[in-house]
């Protein structure tokens, strides 16, 4: 029997901290099984002992790490990097660095989380400043992965490659797909169009080498026409797209909810036609989809929303399992070092950028 | 009496040509009456009078110019520009540069309209390649103008800065806001966020000499929440933002209808939600928000989109009228000299780019 995957938790994190973390550990187990899976949590043992205790889970799949100290959510990424060890996020991510768990989940601060975790794991992508974020979409065809939407706010053609790489791995190890098709986030689908950073990562991705399933440019509405499974732009465009698209769901629920509350006829329609709703809303869930890798490090970190409940939370830890239990980290390493190839750079390919 | 406004319309372009564009002169004249404006129509006059006929409309309104031929919605801009006059899309602008009309309406091939536009009128705006284009965003407080969102590429900070300059004197002649708040797209909402631009542009519009009434900066979310009156980006940004949003909403109307006949339950529920969700769909009906001006040419150019009904080209006419009669073309040249002195540039001032 192989050794279980052991994952890494930041209890603290995000806006419930332990409730959730626990709760995310619960649902997981429940929708997946906890066979061949192992958890550390790392906060407030005290807190974690009462929420374990709440969902019965034991130390057969659950060991505390006692921190006295967390992050906060607004603490500078600087600040939470100076204090160090200690912290549940730091010692979180540290369990990964030292080998003894295969992914680390956290729902803390988004910044503290990328410095701290490329402080401890360093950057295996040599083009990259910093890690780079997935999200993942829902679609008319499934789900789409783009990256990034952190904020690798200028991104040159071997970055956007890199992206590429780092995506199309990602999407098979944790959707299954395997050859999955990639997209460049564009303004236009002909060849001229576009920035030349993109022109050229285009260039790199169509002349092959790297053997992705290069699919061509694409543009804003193939997103959610899924018309390709990764979508890679810079971390500039890529997060504004990403809270548009948030942004533009919201809006269209509060229109739809208010509407389906502003009128008694409009209750008992609503009331009627409820099931439906409901399956529909299963659809866009946002916990179905919770759960962001960083990428581009030496180990599997993911982020959880801050608001996620626990079966988002539940989800970015599947997302941390089947990283963690893939070839994620081999086919990236081996796909980053024909990059280097690639470029006519191989000084690069075993550069640390940290 | 003043003299009427004139108002050029393209009668060829878009999916539709002159019933849509005949069609919006009657939706228009309805809804708005149609004291004061007159109506030249570039194109086949047999086509024309049979339009104008159908909606009982006289040469009281309308006038008619035949042109033979008309550019083609896949024709290449440079091939459309080679063909010069003689298209109803070149005559109708060649109307503004005479000075006989206050503004043009074109349904037609958008790259076209770009390029004849800049070759016919010229850039009045001294940092732009190219004309920007406004989309106006239905959101939770109004109508917010988001631009550019065609295809200024690499946008520096000078050109983010005119961008503002157009986006506020457009946002008052057409939403009747006075001092619109202006915000730039940014990936966080801190001053040291964001590319160099994004930031230069930032310092110029805070430290004013503008007069204008600059927000800061906004996310992506922030768009359909309508946190600013005007929010400011790159063309490549703003393109995909645009067109992700798009896409978002197109997917969750279609899973909407979807799930509401996806049951008899489902049906008879949507039956007799059906007035309130009809009028939700009116807050974000594409139509009532249709027509996106070209800006920073030395005339007013709208285009509308190509697969627009009569309601929508109706709202394109309303944006070019109310363009037309305000003085936006005087409030954006005194702003746009403003801004040559406080970029320390004044050479630039009175240089056309072309």
């Amino acid at each position: 029997m192989p050794a279980p995957t052991l994952i890494s938790l930041d209890a603290m994190g995000g806006d419930h901290g332990p409730p959730v973390v626990v709760g995310g550990i619960r649902d997981y187990t429940r929708r997946h099984g906890g066979e061949g899976v192992r958890f550390l949590l790392h906060g407030d043992e005290q807190a974690i002992v009462a929420e374990l205790a709440k969902h019965n889970l034991t130390s057969d799949i659950c060991d505390i790490r006692h921190t006295a100290t967390k992050v906060a959510s607004d603490e500078k990424p600087a600040t939470a990097m100076r204090r160090g060890k200690g912290t549940s996020l730091w010692n979180a991510i540290e369990a990964v660095k030292s080998g003894e768990a295969g992914a680390v989940v956290s729902a803390g601060n988004t910044g503290a989380l990328m410095a701290i975790s490329k402080l401890i794991l360093r950057m295996s992508a040599p083009g990259l400043e910093r890690p780079a974020i997935v999200a993942s979409w829902p679609t008319a065809r499934g789900v789409t992965a783009v990256l990034d939407v952190g904020a690798n706010i200028e991104s040159d053609a071997e970055q956007l490659v890199e992206f590429a790489i780092m995506g199309e791995a990602f999407h098979t190890a944790v959707h299954g797909v395997e050859k999955p098709t990639i997209g460049l986030l564009n303004v236009g689908s002909e060849d001229m169009k576009g920035h030349e950073e993109v022109r050229e990562a285009a260039r790199i991705l169509r002349e092959g080498g790297l053997g992705l399933n290069y699919h061509g440019f694409v543009e804003g509405d193939d997103i959610a026409k899924g018309t390709v499974d990764v979508v890679v732009t810079d971390g500039f465009t890529g997060n504004i797209a990403l809270k548009t698209a948030e942004g533009v769901a919201r809006f269209i629920s509060t229109l739809l909810r208010e509407a389906l509350t502003s009128s008694l006829q409009a209750k008992i329609g609503a009331a009627i036609a409820m099931p439906a709703l409901k399956a529909m809303g299963q659809k866009i869930d946002p916990s179905a989809i919770n759960g962001g890798p960083l990428l581009g490090l030496n180990g599997i970190v993911v982020k959880s929303h801050g608001g996620a409940d626990a079966k988002g939370f539940g989800n970015a830890i599947r997302i941390a399992v089947d990283l963690a239990r893939s070839d994620y980290m081999q086919t990236v390493g081996a796909n980053l070092g024909r990059l280097g190839d690639v470029m006519h750079a191989p000084s690069t390919q075993s550069e640390s950028v940290s």
